[in-house]
């Protein structure tokens, strides 16, 4: 029962025969079973008509027509993930590859239609990753402007791909127009509280590009610990890392976390947070933090980074010069958060500081005297810079392009409203900090967020430019931090790219039920949302 | 600075010189860093003075005057595996051996004390746990009554050994006599509401041997599958296994389970729960289940078990036979709890059968007349029994020697009061469903739980026989929960072997943490209590 169809342009399809399902499952659940996109594309519709992939004969191919080729290895890459994705271990064999049927579906054509495919470049804030994708026999198009979209639609290609009762790789005539509703989808992860092993990051890249995700926001130093290893100042994590050999990323571990997410369109944005949060720092460099005290003698304990020392915005410079060439993303995130005020009210030289600036006691003008010089700074080796909420709420001058996080969750609805308001782009965390866990389903509290729901005018919510779930570090470690994130994270990457309107949670469950299961199949661990089984279940511990 | 003790007896040891440890490690955290046994022992007594173990020199061997020598496979194989937790892969080169150095420990003796070391036995409730440890250069000296002590005790002696900074395995002077406070500690794992393969529950049954867990309770099917596969009537898993082949437990991995738990001293009592819970017996199993009604009609759905057939109980009664015989331990738990009444309400064949037993509408009456029956037929074969508390509230009459379970937390003292008034045995779960999780270290929680407090005579608390940790099964599978279980666990393995006394927070924290990092060292992805870091990190995903 095939089902002709003729479209005045691929992407203006008028459904005109029966069996054609759009966008929304609900009610037809069963028809189409096997189909569980996550996220749910833009423009949706799927047939009942199968074609069968066989891994003798299918391939994907670049178009005739794309901008790509055979050297661009960053697409060649990704065929050879998404091929192994949806057929595993089985072997192709050459020689039978001539013999095609009508019911099959021999090839992916995957066309890039801009003049630079950008094989070698970096995905942005700017970078376009809408694609359009049309399944039919004998063949598939994938078309998209550059790689970053064509990785987004390999990776809805590879969902539409179910196993049949044969365990046959089967897939419906479709026709898929998709793009992201938020520009930045982020996860944080924090290798301070607990080092994570390269491989435990590298695993949750790959998920992250299985959920659509594209930015890794690398929450890389903190009070606790300092693993990043500087060229500059290699006594940062020499004298700040749980351990100096074992619990450290060597300049090639860090450009292997940002070549592996380059692969697959994610952003690597470290974060630096300073001038709280940075106990570690102190170990390595001497006279960096401010000494606390107690009555008129010092401590001997630390608090922030030391504000009224040149040498502090020295070392800044410095720092901050190697982690912009380092990292090649326009944007670094400066932290800013939680700055405790203690310390510095203990000691008289700050004091003395205060009253010379005319600061009087209010030390959020400290901080911001610290945090402006420090923004200057990082401005001047011509990166953007993201900063948590309290740097925009302590009134400092901020740079057109800052991206400004909120992340606090009382009066978070506030918050974007004075953020936007003060024209200032916006990312939103405060609803998805999934390292606060609790019993039962809670990926459905983290799914029925609206991140546009505050009072502001059209062009304020334009400035909400994405979110990011946060699984910070206090409790996970290489032993549980995967199970942990997923899928619990998937309910965030579908909110931030698929349509306001997608909103129905028990389609939604029974999508995910099925995401979960092939993120197990593909090798992540990602935990069960409730009773059931998994066709292939977890073959780990 | 070796430090020389004179005993009247190993056990009665008065410590006559500087450097001895008593029990008690707080305020001396810092001499005795390394050491952190968990559980903590009855007695201990530890000095400063170290001896080294070789890999190359060191040994575990069968003392001249045990009882068990080296056909006893169960010791000989434990002799392996602490070992090899000790000692990793370094090898060992025979030629060598011969070499002594003074400040070595060159071997543990193993002295089984009893005619009969109960090398093929099974541990059961009545078992003798209890163990004396002697660590003085050269030899050490373990002496149990049996193996099952000698299990413990090894785990104890493994637990000493500590790495210095040379990443040379120490053991520092130590005398040790110990014994469990509680002869039962379990673990509940629920391989219904998803389906665990075997790897996942023999490496929880290592990771209980570790925390000295005696007890799986193997909660085996429920209403969302029943993996167990049955030679008396294979259709109950065939159908109503999440799969018939996949997700199953056949004969063999039964018999497997029941040997690897008996290797490490842990007896595997398995959870048939009936009437209620058992929506998957149905599939097989025709006529088992009690039609339920909407008016007049079926509805096509099922209830309980169908208690006024007689068929269920010559079911019954083929089946226990078969349970009875494939699991060696004295007890069967029956389950019996969470018996909804509504199917039973609407169906008038029920309804006509409440009649004339003259139960009125009181269909807790009816649950007690079936689940009488059915303890009736699981005695015949010899078996004891447990059950949850509702089998007790509802007043069915028990054996004597049963074990009733607590499980509601609400009035949970009372329970426990009336149960053990009854004279019954009991054990309590209760406070430790470690399904329930939330933010935080959850693990204090558990650990502040004093079984015995409750009012009631000496003779009632020493009818508390113990507590079971619960991990039920809606949330987790092979992809999280070892990570869940452990180390959470751990502060209920130690509430239930330490002494009374044993309470202190802190000094739990710094055992735990370093007991936690043990076990990942081993292999076990138990999951970290708060921020820091391990030396030996976990090696999987």
């Amino acid at each position: 029962m095939y089902c002709l169809l003729k479209f005045a342009s691929l992407f203006l399809a008028v459904s005109v025969c029966h069996g054609w399902l759009f966008g929304d499952f609900v009610g037809k659940q069963k028809d189409l079973d096997e189909i569980s996109l996550w996220p749910q594309p833009q423009k949706f519709q799927s047939s009942a008509v199968a074609f069968k992939l066989s891994p003798v004969r299918f391939q994907i191919v670049h178009a005739k027509e794309s901008s790509a080729g055979p050297n661009c290895s960053l697409l060649e890459n990704a065929f050879r993930r998404y091929f192994e994705y949806m057929f595993g271990d089985m072997k192709k064999h050459e020689k039978s590859r001539k013999k095609v049927f009508d019911s099959d579906l021999v090839e992916l054509k995957v066309w890039v239609t801009s003049a630079d495919p950008e094989c070698d470049g970096y995905p942005s804030l700017q970078t376009d990753e809408s694609y359009e994708l049309s399944v039919d026999g004998p063949s598939a198009v994938l078309k998209a402007a550059n790689v970053w979209g064509a990785l987004r639609g390999l990776e809805t290609f590879s969902q539409l791909v179910y196993e049949d009762d044969y365990g046959v790789n089967n897939i419906n005539k479709t026709v898929i127009s998709d793009f992201p509703r938020f520009a930045h989808r982020g996860i944080l992860l924090d290798s301070s509280r607990h080092f994570l092993p390269l491989k435990v990051i590298l695993a949750n890249l790959e998920a992250m590009a299985m959920n659509k995700f594209n930015v890794f926001h690398w929450h890389i130093v903190d009070d606790q610990s300092f693993p990043y290893m500087s060229r500059t100042f290699p006594e940062l994590s020499q004298k700040g890392a749980f351990h100096p050999f074992t619990h450290v990323y060597t300049p090639s571990d860090v450009k292997m976390v940002i070549e592996f997410a380059r692969m697959r369109g994610i952003r690597v944005i470290p974060e630096f947070d300073t001038p709280g949060h940075t106990q570690s720092w102190g170990n390595g460099i001497t006279n960096l933090l401010t000494p606390c005290f107690s009555g008129s003698k010092p401590s001997g304990t630390f608090g922030p980074v030391n504000p009224i020392l040149n040498s502090s915005y020295e070392f800044m410079a410095q720092f901050f010069k190697e982690i912009s060439a380092v990292f090649p993303d326009a944007y670094i995130h400066l932290g800013g958060d939680e700055v405790d005020f203690n310390c510095w009210k203990s000691n008289p030289d700050v004091g003395k500081f205060m009253e010379q600036q005319g600061f009087g006691t209010d030390y959020s003008k400290l901080e911001s005297f610290y945090i402006q010089r420090l923004l200057d700074i990082v401005a001047a080796t011509n990166k953007g810079y993201m900063v948590w909420q309290e740097v925009f709420d302590n009134g400092v001058k901020l740079k057109d392009d800052t991206v400004v996080e909120v992340w606090i969750g009382n009066k978070m609805e506030e918050e974007l409203q004075n953020v936007t308001g003060a024209g200032f782009t916006t990312i939103l965390s405060a609803p998805w900090y999934l390292d606060y866990i609790s019993y039962g389903q809670d990926w459905q509290k983290y799914y029925k967020v609206e991140p546009l729901n505050f009072p502001g005018t059209d062009a304020q919510k334009k400035l909400v430019i994405g979110g990011e779930a946060c699984l910070w570090g206090e409790y996970v470690d290489a032993t549980n931090l995967t199970p942990r994130l997923w899928p619990r994270a998937s309910a965030v990457a579908e909110r931030l790219w698929s349509d306001k309107s997608v909103t129905d949670i028990s389609n939604a469950y029974n999508r995910l039920v099925q995401h979960r299961c092939r993120m197990v199949k593909r090798g992540i661990p990602a935990e069960p949302l409730f009773v059931g089984h998994c066709r292939h279940e977890y073959k780990g511990l």
